[in-house]
């Protein structure tokens, strides 16, 4: 087992990441409200370090400036050279491997763990990205949070690349030795709602409380849990030119993680006609109807709903602690 | 009275513009529909046009490329001599002021109606903007929109220039003769969602019907009718480097046309602390947390909940009608 997935010694540098889509304002002025007083970040055994992953978008107020900042961290680009004419975004992104990374694998310079701080138009509640049930500390961490937060609920989406198992993953926790990615929703894109902003602040708390347990000395027993596994995602239905000739259907529309039967309507067109489901087997959607993902031909993930079981986290002996 | 607001002819030249604001995607798509196929728009006494007004922030999917178009309509910038350096919005206003006007007043040339459809992101329903309740043509269409749709709650809001009753109106819609503003949410912005998607067609739909009754003769009684009438507008707090230093409480979020009394929470500081409202007299909010004001700096509009007598707008004469 992987050695940062399963740690064997205490965390001591986390960074808590907003601002990567400037327009998803819960993260932006979280952290920016840390920056002015990082207080309510601190814990005993490790330090955390707010970070404005994408200040010229959150100025604007835009997801990204020339290009997505959470789909630049690729090996190719953060090791090629520099030149005058890269995209605002793969600057930052070699900024950013500078500051949490470097990528490079095996490198004991880069953060211990990232959060990084998302929202969505979609109807998604809270949802907690873990890039594999390998990760077994993300893993239970997730668990963790869904314990603490009872009266949400908090949904685990295991996001891994479609292409081969070995595909890299190029978002902004993969410079780091671990993370996680926090996606609230719904919240339009350049709004702050307080709902949001308040849970979102609440899970990056008990995040680093579950963080200061395991660097204590806590053990976490095994635990079966219910996660979504991405398939695939399905495009809006287009004219020949490519424009949008549908939309998400309103028996579609803010249904995310319900399960989705083959023949049931997912789109409506603008012409009155229904599209349906032509999957072969029930998918459960999630992102559906995300603003930033028309631009992607993205109308909703299909994902599959599985039960994992994660083995245990073991206690850090006293020599691999404080 | 004007005989503008009170027709003494039939219309025979209608606009519906949407994509004043590119991001608002109820009326972009409807337009781009309707330049495909505008059969829905037809009526027998008069001929309907859908424009794209802002091609280039739809296009972007932005509110505005430079400033925001529907503030672009006043007589100063149209009337000013075009420059190279001119923004964006003022050279399309300009084009739209040649299309749909001119606002010159008096002008035989102008479309008689003008529709403008635009989104919010803020709990507002189906909400008339109406600039007066002089304007007895257009209380008449929103009576009748209101009375159409009866399963929904349709709000008027009287929208009159606060600096001085002579003040002039800078919106798309009065370069025309006459015109109305359909605000439809909450959606977010670069969304199109299929509920808001269908509720503004049928709008559309309905407010050409009541041009064509009125065209074919029909007379319309007087009319008691409740209307909201702004008073002001209510800033965020702010750091004194004008940046947010809180949210839009979660008490008052979502709560649009609902009563605010003085010393009732409307904002929540990011140290934790509340603020309460201030005035002296119970208002009504309106664009609570709209995405597109945080620049404005408008948290909320102050509006007054009144009931307006509207007097029968008369049935054309054979001589008049067709």
């Amino acid at each position: 087992m992987c050695s940062v997935l399963v740690p064997r010694a205490p965390l001591r540098r986390v960074a808590v990441t907003g601002g990567t889509h400037g327009n998803e304002l819960s993260g932006v002025y979280l952290v920016r409200h840390w920056l002015q007083d990082p207080s309510e970040l601190q814990r005993p055994s490790f330090s955390t370090t707010p970070v404005l992953a994408n200040p010229a978008a959150a100025a604007a107020c835009r997801r990204y400036v020339d290009c997505d900042l959470n789909r630049a961290f690729t090996r190719t680009l953060l090791l090629s050279r520099a030149t005058p004419d890269d995209p605002y975004e793969v600057t930052r992104a070699r900024e950013l491997d500078q500051l949490l990374g470097p990528k490079a694998s095996g490198s004991d310079q880069a953060f211990d763990f990232v959060l990084d701080l998302h929202n969505t138009t979609a109807n998604m509640g809270t949802c907690l990205i873990v890039n594999g049930s390998h990760n077994i500390f993300a893993m239970h961490l997730s668990h963790h949070l869904k314990l603490q937060f009872p009266e949400l609920p908090c949904r685990v989406f295991l996001h891994q690349p479609l292409q081969s198992a070995a595909s890299e993953s190029n978002s902004l926790d993969s410079v780091a030795k671990n993370g996680m990615t926090v996606e609230l929703g719904p919240q339009p894109q350049g709004v702050l709602r307080a709902d949001v902003f308040s849970r979102m602040r609440a899970l990056v708390a008990s995040a680093l409380d579950f963080t200061e347990l395991f660097n204590q000395g806590t053990a976490f027993p095994a635990f079966e849990m219910e996660v979504y596994r991405n398939l695939g995602s399905e495009d809006f239905p287009r004219t020949e030119d490519g424009d949008l000739a549908g939309i998400v259907h309103p028996q579609l529309q803010d249904r995310d993680y319900e399960p989705l039967q083959p023949g049931t309507p997912i789109f409506q067109k603008f012409s009155g006609e229904d599209v349906r489901y032509e999957g072969h087997a029930t998918v459960y959607p999630m992102f559906i109807n995300e603003a930033a993902y028309y631009e992607k031909h993205i109308a909703f993930l299909r994902t599959e709903k599985l039960v994992v079981s994660v083995p245990p986290l073991p206690a850090l002996t006293p020599t691999q602690g404080l």
